[in-house]
């Protein structure tokens, strides 16, 4: 087992995916332990401030890589686990950001109204207990929430030669947003360049589904993830698997076609493990799937489609990549 | 504890919400057994069978009622428990529809491409295991799957006078078809005539989120439920409880609009439970919430929005109504 | 030629189509001179007044009718003439409506910020020079607009017992709000009732594409239309005919689905008339076809798409009808 | 008056927009004489060829460009200004794209029907007559229309350092396929990079609105365009002007956000020209605005509002920079 180290300087930090060159060289089967920054590149250090005025748009969402992985080729799938999420700062901050998240207009959804108040909201974490400690700005109430740490951000250089701020997901993955990105998961990114080129960031404490106010527990991260490749397998739009579930991913407007691109994935991967046709497929999926918002308030919207594993009977993934793993991980951390 | 028994004889069975005569007249905290016809109105008897040649698009969704509950005013909020919902026939049915589902061109996003294939799929119900069986139509592949049975159609007569076909849900309930309709859990509509005239139907033995085929396991009901009646407390779009949730939804196109329906009702109803202003609570609705898609597929789509009951801490929703309406359910079960 | 009259009293008038009795029967061929209020029902007298204090939302769009046309039945289709569309009083009324037109959050597209403000523009009209008046309320700017007059609403009763708002455009026609039903337009929309039911109202001396800020200039109207039937000849969704183009509609959400569902019946009306098969016809409408907007503000947002009659060469849509309503006007105009 | 030349060798076209060397440096004021290749880089020579086997999908609309304008600066306006655009091959090529169009399921609104069949029609071109002959596939159906050459795709590097396959329209221009870049129009872009490196292709002897399936009459062209800087000047999203109108853009999904967009866009702009409020402008725009769509099929939608610019009194875009492009256009025309 390889551990790498990347833990970059503050000016390494990229802002698109594509057309950058890699920091780390590592194997498929390698681990490596990263540390990321918060989306606003810790530039907001008190509730005070207005993150509109501290952040420039463009410089978001900082990823930490990309990483070339050896032997990757466009076509193979590229699968990332997460070992470990956790918060290397003591709080977590969210924003209320103007004319972004989903219950205002936006750039996108352009009106003529004036912006919802710019509000800012720190969050006391506590590693021992796992908490994150909500408190009103403008009355008194307050509630300790339960961490459940994930990256809003994972992805890979896109296909054609693309270069994309961090900030829209696609298919190269991006900034999907979904809790699904959690520890324990695997998710699969197909390869679009020689080596991948895997990013990571935007490092949620929590985050509830669809990020309907447009941030999450934004926090800095040390987390650990482990990497492996799949020749030939590179699925059209990201997917995921835990122990429970598989799951795809669209992300596009409007948010009907992201939830269209979901499930189509899940019915053509269904059909895929169970041999059945696809309209077989698609009825099974109808009964069994679930289908969470991920983020509707990034560029694209990210819809999740999820179906329990005991469906697929003895059928396994990918040949069994998540479930070595999760025993990589288990390796990992005995070592530790 | 006063029990009313509506069991419509075939012609008696409704398609519209509004414009409509009362069947049972009802007083609120009463308890009514009802029994329920599949979407396809019984029609269909057999696999063999194409519903698109049995059934009349406008005659889909027969629903029993209209139940006028006495007392019952505009501004006022109908309770509707689901003390039980139970399969009545030895089947359900499930089938892909021409040019309706989430994975086909449909009527309202129109192509010139040809429909999918008409396929139907009959499950087997075994109401001592609580499964259904799902066998492939091109395939031996089978599987049992765990009952859920839920209510598609729950609704009252629409406002301004409107006459609606029960397949289209909006601000009135309708065809919301969210697995959330199940036992145990207590549906609040808006009352817009007086008696509120509400009518039940399109009983599903389970249904995935999203519905993405166009239908569920579709399925005679043999079910309970208890009414009751919260003056003046009138949501603007339908809302749900279970011990574990308070639930909101919304019905239109696109499906973002929807989605940014049931997050404003869920922010506004966490504001007024908790005293937060409505940028606090739209920020732990963001980092709480649950946000899966009901249906896909009818002529509005439907998102819900939840937010565990926990987070509430101490308030209650509409003085404890679902609680005692719990409780009501209790007392009627221990009866039989 | 005959010619009748219809000019209702306040409480005469409708908010519905469908379950309404008729106030009117004709014949096919027939003339009919109507009168129809202003969006506001007459309420708004002044500018200072705000339209939202002094209408019900449920009371706007009064239509005149229902006429029952003898002889029609659901699978014909009602080919309406405008003869002409004049304005009856001396001023129109525009407004921002609170929540209501494209450039701001509405009860669809819900978000937490404040509206707009409601603000109320009237306007001259100069019947011999016809024009109207635009003057800015917060300065000193003014134009001279040439009058356009159209009706919004046009329709008949729904397909399977609905009763639907004017407000709604959909299959029915209603408030479709295209500035192409205009003098010299023949509307045609499909019987779905005996006798039609045919209503007019909503007349705006002109409107823009989109009709972006939710009204028009609202106008009371003097109109006359000629009224025909075609046996057996229902389109899907309301179409027109003047003497340069065919048009097409769509009225649904989201946008992208009223412009799928115009080009559709574009093409196949093209297909019909020309006998080319429908790919063909796809390539022909895609380089000559013309796609304005009508309302991206109603509850239904409609899109029109136009061809050229010159590029259906010696074909005639519906035997002619449009060019013997022509001369009927002719006739009527002359007889005056 | 200084005239470049730039005509590519066939390596030298470009598929993206940024991230490319410049090709030629001209000066503000400067003209330059093009030529563009068709969407499919010349690879479709006869009808009986499918584009989707002979075409790389991320090889589409190849640019001429980019083009390096001497002090331009982000916040810059570049304009630019169609002195000719004329057709350089005898033929026009159309097709209905695999999985591409607005009447068929895409790759993003994903469906699991089969494709529509892929038909190519050549369109001969008739430059003395300035027709195009139309003539159906399968049938005897032939039409002449007449010529109205345009650009798709007109664009400059994109801002935050992306790079974007010339397939998608966003701020930075790209594949708005808009019938109104036509000979006597001006484009006005905004400059993201110094030198703002504009790219040209895409040209269509001709266009519907809205593309519906998804290919005009694609025809290499010989073109000729004056360009010009506004120093501060930069429109958030692309304009253009020609004599009789004032026109904005907006390029998203889904098409009500595009509509949304064109229609601030040009509420904002008359509000600039005239002095009016935002609300004044608004209510003006509603009312005399046009708003045709120029694509539903690219990966970003593109809506068009307009104006009149008698609407604007005396007032003058961006001190006049249409007129003074118009006049050297004149000057060019008579110098040859």
């Amino acid at each position: 087992m390889t551990v790498h180290e990347l833990r970059p300087a503050f000016e390494q930090y990229n802002y698109v995916f594509g057309g950058r060159e890699a920091q780390l060289a590592i194997r498929p089967g390698d681990i490596v332990e990263l540390s990321t920054e918060d989306c606003f590149g810790g530039r907001v250090t008190s509730p005070a401030q207005k993150p509109s005025e501290v952040c420039d748009f463009n410089e978001l969402n900082p990823v930490t890589g990309p990483i070339h992985v050896e032997g990757a080729e466009p076509g193979d799938l590229l699968a990332v686990h997460f070992i470990d999420i956790r918060p290397s700062r003591g709080h977590a901050i969210s924003a209320a950001f103007p004319f972004f998240g989903a219950l205002t207009s936006t750039h996108e959804t352009a009106t003529l109204q004036d912006p919802l108040e710019e509000r800012v909201w720190f969050y006391d974490l506590d590693l021992d207990r796992w908490t994150a400690s909500f408190r009103a700005r403008n009355s008194d109430y307050a509630l300790e929430l339960p961490l459940d740490p994930m990256h809003g951000v994972v992805g890979v250089a896109p296909a054609g030669g693309e270069v994309r701020l961090v900030v829209t997901p696609s298919k190269h993955g991006g900034n999907m947003d979904t809790p699904e990105a959690r520890t324990g998961t695997t998710l699969y990114l197909p390869v679009n360049v020689p080596g991948a080129l895997l990013a990571i960031g935007d490092g949620h404490a929590r985050q509830g589904e669809g990020e309907v106010i447009g941030t999450g527990l934004e926090c800095a991260m040390d987390s650990v993830v482990a990497v492996d490749l799949v020749k030939g397998g590179a699925p059209d739009w990201p997917r995921l698997e835990d122990d429970m579930h598989i799951m795809t991913t669209g992300s596009v407007r409007p948010l009907e076609d992201a939830y269209r691109i979901s499930q189509k994935e899940l019915v053509d991967w269904t059909s895929d493990l169970t041999g059945m046709d696809a309209l077989d497929a698609y009825q099974l999926v109808s009964q069994l799937g679930l289908a969470p918002a991920a983020n509707v308030c990034d560029p694209n919207y990210t819809m999740i489609a999820k179906l329990p594993k005991w469906a697929l009977r003895e059928a396994e993934a990918y040949g069994g990549v998540h479930r070595r793993l999760r025993a990589a991980a288990e390796e990992y951390r005995t070592a530790r």
